[in-house]
């Protein structure tokens, strides 16, 4: 089986978590369940819901969609009055799924229903730590390391006040949803890193990596949850603390590049309109003559929309994507793997045929894809192909939780623009700038991460040597 | 569970059918496994491949996409020269997959593996009087009939006149694929009413309803086979002979409204270019002020396109789809019964507030979606929402294959076009004309069918009493 | 996987077959799902139930145990006045279940479901008599031979009627459940090769392989259905007919020696009897010096307490089965696989040290068991093993149904007794005589079938070399 | 579904452990899954194997049989030198096999697999002390209790003296294999209230609950574990330590009673023997004047031969076990619940009619299905049922890992051996005596636990209040 073949090329985001509060109503891990369906795209490979029924939890996690975990009969099972929920991108090569999550522990204040987003870069340091102490680890996630250390504090303080402690040890990435008591709790790491939002609906409220899952449960917007924030939902209300005061804001920029669904709003800024802008500025800063704007679908497809608006230059449609494309298939032959792209994507040779396009794609990893694609529009008659990429060149690994490839298989970080030009045989090549980026989401520079693109890392991270750091799951 | 949930109120196709004939390869199966994929959208719900090896037969079915049901292992046991495959909308609502195709049968002959597209009209009459002669049915589709019939005609005549003889007796539409001692046979109906053509690659040939499968086989088009004609594959050629002559041609229209894939090329007209065609021919029937074009994603964004190009209104993206909807949910409660359609739509507020907008879809069946999808954009701020429709109201049941509701159920049947409008919200509603249709596809009306439109039949079809013909398995 | 390691070295009886008449009651399937447990000793790899509403017949079969098969879920689907049930030992090496029976079929007269235990010598010529006439196969089960000819003469006449000239047509052994119309009817063929009876309970009837079925369904058992009998059950009332009148009876001796279970009762004679009389007359034709009886169990066990009895050695267990040997294991190494006796059957070490046993089984087919069985025990300690087996030696194929190796792998006819001995390694080797052998079954031998012992066939059989008939899915 | 038919109305056992050293050998997991599947009868409802390769610990778990869970791939995937398997009886209602063992952890010294059996009854007090120091728990386990402990004292002290130090903390009973670092550690309770003893084969050792697996590794038995001994595995040498010395030895007596394997020897007694001793002195203590002494199928078989032997009334089978039952049945109406036994057992009737039996069984718990087995006989033609017990009548609960039921629900507990004798519809009926039992085990009374008969426990045990201990998983 080829895995993971929905996406080509593509960075991976690890994760989406969901808490959902809704102590009246009687279906609560039905919610959760639309909730992290909405939040798919962040996490293909396993899916799991924790109910709290009065300090009681009952889960359930397993690899695949959340549409292939879950059954009327286990979510009927779930009952409860708030529900964690989380959706993950990798899995361990082992045949269980003991890394999957919502983490469910029971520690001396009852039990605790966590999921995690990000990465904490001294894991491996408090994990010793703890285990100098007599404590013992079944999972290799940082969650487990989270809930020991909460679990720790909690030995003399408040639930509140023994993460406020926790995130005083922890560094790196973390948007984190828990219920523990009555309550259901959201964590966001000091910079800001990954996105967190909470909502409200008729009868309770929803804490998301995304707000994209709002709309599915007819809930309205209330407010992200500020970097360093502690939001505790209990008694139907909304209370505020601040965990851990940052030295500065560091949204993930890439969120708006790719991983964020476009129907959401991260810290304020659409991500729809983020990554129009992006096209309109891409046409300001790479012009070129041409007779169509097409995009690789679908990761391209707003850019080239603003890139075909700025430039005036039509947009059409030149690829289309097989829109039943799994997560498995047969093991091809040599042959046939060469032909792998055409799986997922086919010309549209009556409409590009003869004609000078520009190519939109939101970013390139590895290049190989990129390759591809080119070469299927230029022997389907494409006369010149111009490729527009709608975020900088990516150098530089992610420590915070993005499943970037080692540095020497990131061609942006090997090869200069001109090299990858001659490498996937465009026309012309050109890449958005990082001011570019910047002004396409609307934000100042200085309170977004584009350590990927930069290698300005928002905190000290662990040299390139650490290996154990990188090691994914 | 709710079923089929990949697509909201459209008409169905029935099935897609694909013939490979590769004897010098090794890896038969494999090709059809992937051609299948490319036709997966003719058929979600059964897929199956059947493998001619020398005249001995295996062949593997299930409910479920191509990729769900097949596996390494089975692929690899399937050897052959020659395969057939077939995807089907439709199963029973037993149990087990008796329906499904390839259907497989031990005649005088030898084997006979096939796969049929399309529904005969006169079905139960042959039925039964094969049943006089003492034959017996263990499945309930026309497959069967065609099947016997052969065997019957076989006994005293060569497998072509068998073919042929069997063409004189049924009536109504049929795209079938087929293999039998050492070739692979290709039939048509002579009306033409379902699609079916010819592609050749390196060591063999593609049957295939539709062109969009060569391209993952690296196949080049070679021609549609003819109404009526049968085309047989032996001994590394292509023969051909007449089967039966038709009074006239009647291509299907809905194969370009929505049914084939954007990238085909059905009897000589790019699917893509019609649509196209289709969104500029409506603009000019239907224009309207607005501030932006949208579509309903995806069957309605290549008119979308052509509506914009047309009217100079500019495109944009108004409703983002959730690309991980499968075949089956959990059972939502009634309130998120109603919320269905955002489990596959989200609305881009930011995008469309206070705008008026062109909305664009293929079709519109029953008229529950657009009511909805409306609602949507109108509650997220949308000021003006204007439906246009790339096809004229579907009026009447198709009896050719196509999976039309019942007559009072088809809201173009029961309601004028103004009370559509009403119904479903919008400030207007515009369907393009048949002739508008007729022309988006670049052939005379006298060789397309239009009958789900006009009511205009290519022949005489039961009345619509007769629910046999009717009943949906 | 080691496929079906239920039995050691065992003769497989082909299959099961039952139906249940109760239209008053709600549970058919349910009465058909463990009345078909009952029979599971008769075929482990798959089993199926029809059931037959008012002329509409539903179905479900797959692989696997009746426990396995089915859920609660499908047994409730299957609604009606009668079913008919099946489980079968031996399914084709191909992915799918197109042998498993009943098989249902469509023919004039409406919906037939069938269910077959036996097999039809002349199935071939029939076979390609109806081919040649246009008839088309899509099993390579007798059943279906049945089915054509059976909706073949219903053409002209009755059900009754068509069935007669069915039975005039077809040789072999057979019994068989069928319904059809409102009609439940059981077939036995003239010999009586296979058995069936006729059972009474409160609400309807049922008629079975065997009556150990009875047991659970709290029916009485009414009477054995007779050699080339028709019964049918209708109107809640039994009517018989001739079908077609035997030359001679020729009950099969196996069924007495193994296949049935000791509870039931076959045509007046009770299989436990039998068997404890078989261990009585073998004591007396081998009689040996010895300090314990023990047998193989379970086969060996009833007649190991006759031999016991009779010859006042004291019966015990020298033999510990393990009870959770399902059908698969994984595939154990090749010095594990010499062990593979040892995941059945472990040594009571303590109990056999320095003792003479008589160990007493009921048949060897390969002897390559036996050479084990005798190995464990000697080397746990047993000072001498006295092998007595509760039949004669197999030396000829059955071709009535039962799954016998080819000759040169039956040992009893390849070799002498006493090169068996040596074989086997046991101290002495004695077998039933068949003249002992019938009187245990306390019939006279000329209605009996002793042909696997005799080679004296009941019918002519098609030579050694028409493999076809031999051949095994 | 009917849940765990394997067994009618018996105590269950919770547990079975084994451990697996052979460094050069590489088929470790192989053998710990042949080796679990002679334990199957020790738990039926999960498995699971470990393997420990150079400290890098891999596993698998699931519910179901060990046949059901492991696959090839599977098996092929667990590399190392040494294994840990367990089967478990109990588990919980949750969806998840969370409570399913061997337990894997990562703690200062590495990884540590382990496999339990046993029960501890301060584990909710540890737990609480381990919890008030910060520990989290992810299982609701006594294993997860040990693993902790042994954690904590490993910060300071080495894996043997950590695991004495825990021996000081935990009470109740235990047999423990576990592996870390490259050793194999076997450890049993004090009181040797569990099994547990070493075997040697080519190439390595292993550590069982009972000796039956052996035999299926060729196995040498080399000795029991002692009472309060800690076994270490390492180098290819056995090295021993006494953890904590027992006041006093208690050998569970209802091992020999029911759970052991009849083919194991456990501390020097053969359980085979043990149990025909029973019989025979159930014999003497309860002599009846009768035609043949039978024995419910399986449990009593071994006793019914003793108690023939003695009291020379002719051994015979009056019941037939269906040797298809596995765990689960599709729902039975009220009517065929009534006749649920019939499911398992059927009597011979022409064997039993107009005699007077003696119907042995090893024991009775709830007393139901014994009334209907009576039934059974007696309505089959049994003129006298005299019912004989291999074991005293079971009057309190265990707190030692046997699953009792309320002692509300112990027929022994609240009802006079008369008024059981008419509960069950029994002529007569005899209990073996408490000395009978210790008798037949051939050890003297005070290294036996009887306290499931007497209440004479070997420690303080919690008061019957306190629920937590009794709540089954």
């Amino acid at each position: 089986m080829i895995e993971n073949m929905m996406e080509l090329d593509k960075l991976k985001e690890e994760c989406g978590v969901i808490g959902i509060y809704a102590p009246g109503l009687k279906n609560i891990s039905q919610l959760a369940y639309f909730g992290l369906h909405a939040l798919q795209h962040r996490g293909q490979e396993s899916a799991g819901i924790a109910a709290n029924d009065g300090g009681r939890i009952q889960y359930y996690k397993e690899a695949g969609l959340v549409q292939e975990v879950f059954t009327d009969e286990i979510i009927r099972r779930l009952q409860g009055d708030i529900a964690i929920g989380h959706v993950r991108y990798s899995t361990t090569g082992d045949a269980c799924v003991v890394n999957a999550q919502p983490l469910v522990v029971q520690h001396k204040g009852g039990g605790i229903a966590l999921a995690h987003n990000g990465n904490l870069i001294n894991a491996p340091e408090i994990r010793e730590q703890l285990q100098d102490q007599g404590a013992i680890f079944q999972t290799s996630i940082d969650s487990e390391v989270i809930a020991n250390l909460v679990a720790r504090y909690s030995t003399t303080l408040s639930a509140e006040e023994a993460i406020r402690k926790t995130m005083e040890q922890i560094q790196g990435s973390y948007a984190v949803a828990l219920t523990l008591g009555q309550k259901l709790i959201g964590v966001r790491d000091p910079y800001g890193l990954k996105p967190l939002c909470i909502g409200k609906f008729e009868g309770g409220y929803v804490i998301s990596s995304e707000s994209c899952a709002f709309h599915v449960l007819d809930a309205e917007f209330v407010r992200d949850v500020a970097p360093g924030e502690i939001v505790v939902i209990e008694d139907n209300e909304i209370h505020s603390m601040m965990g851990i005061k940052g030295e500065k804001k560091a949204f993930c920029s890439f969120e708006f590049v790719y991983f964020a669904r476009p129907d959401s709003v991260l810290d304020g800024q659409s991500v729809y309109i983020s990554r129009k802008n992006a096209g309109k500025i891409l046409a300001q800063e790479h012009p070129v003559e041409a007779d169509m704007v097409i995009a690789v679908p679908d990761s391209g497809t707003v850019a080239a929309i603003g890139y075909s608006e700025e430039s005036k230059i039509p947009f059409g449609e030149g690829l289309i994507k097989n829109r039943y494309v799994g997560r498995t298939f047969i093991q091809p032959t040599q042959k046939m793997r060469e032909l792998s792209v055409r799986l997922k994507l086919n010309v549209l040779k009556e409409n590009i045929k003869g004609k000078r396009l520009v190519l939109v794609d939101d970013s390139i990893v590895r290049g190989t894809t990129s390759r591809k694609i080119v070469d299927l529009l230029k022997s389907a008659g494409a006369k010149e192909v111009h490729v527009r990429i709608s975020s900088p060149p990516v150098k530089y690994s992610c420590y915070f939780g993005i499943d970037t490839p080692a540095r020497k298989n990131l061609v942006g970080a090997t090869r200069s623009v001109e090299e990858i030009r001659k490498m996937i045989d465009a026309d012309s090549l050109g890449y958005l700038s990082i001011e570019g980026l910047f002004r396409s989401i609307q934000m100042p520079g200085d309170i977004l991460c584009g350590a990927c693109f930069s290698g300005n890392y928002p905190m000290e991270v662990p040299r390139e040597s650490s290996q154990y750091v990188f090691e994914k799951r």
